[in-house]
């Protein structure tokens, strides 16, 4: 059981730019700090901006933004957004399933409701929370500019 | 965010024993009734017998069957140890991470609370919960031998 990396990223991203959160940054610049795929990176802001966590700015100087204060943005919502339809099991997708027993099968509730309790402990934190303690934003920041 | 696969089929395997619980088991028929790789099956099986949930009688009429009572097997328990060392994130495996900002990274230790209280509330739950309501062990047993 692990985060897929477009959660993963997304969280890099929202990050980013809560560190750099006087400006506005690039995608390029973002891909560069982390070492990760340009590519990979498109999608998981193009999501971000349509679920409304982020701006982004068109034209020359433009760039993305957080549209929140970073303690106003909840990670448990983040990351249940950034998972999606992703299924815990293969039952509880979309596509058909194969599993014999789906019609007396009783995991299904239950397993929903342990992500449930997961993603509420992560609503107990927000993006504030990973990067506003004194110092370690100013860590993080020179981390990020060693690319 | 998904059950791993060996997650999927320990509970499977766990439910099989509990319908059948009157006699000794073999692991050609679980994954006949499934309809799954024996291969992987025996992993799973092995991977019981080893944790003290299933004991496994050889020679000729042997079998596996469980080791203790279903309403005692805790799935949270089960799934915590099937998932085993499937980190949740890159940076918590045991393998070198390639994020550069892990040295000032608060995220790690906040997600590890929340697959907490994920696996706590799977242990709300036994394996009982997952085939004693009444008809339905009879409706698992017979989805079990349409094979």
């Amino acid at each position: 059981m692990k985060l897929t990396t477009f959660s993963d990223y997304t969280l890099r991203v929202l990050m980013y730019l809560a560190v750099e959160r006087e400006r506005l940054a690039t995608i390029p610049e973002i891909a560069n700090a982390y070492g990760i795929s340009q590519n990979h990176l498109m999608k998981v802001v193009h999501h971000l901006a349509r679920t409304g966590v982020i701006e982004s700015l068109r034209g020359k100087g433009g760039g993305i933004r957080l549209r929140h204060a970073p303690s106003e943005i909840r990670l448990g919502q983040v990351v249940s957004a950034s998972e999606g339809n992703s299924a815990i099991v293969e039952c509880l997708s979309d596509e058909p399933c194969g599993c014999k027993i789906r019609p007396a099968c009783r995991l299904a509730p239950i397993l929903v409701r342990a992500f449930e309790s997961l993603y509420q402990t992560l609503d107990e934190y927000s993006l504030a929370d990973l990067v506003d303690k004194p110092d370690q934003s100013n860590q993080l920041r020179l981390l990020l500019k060693q690319a």
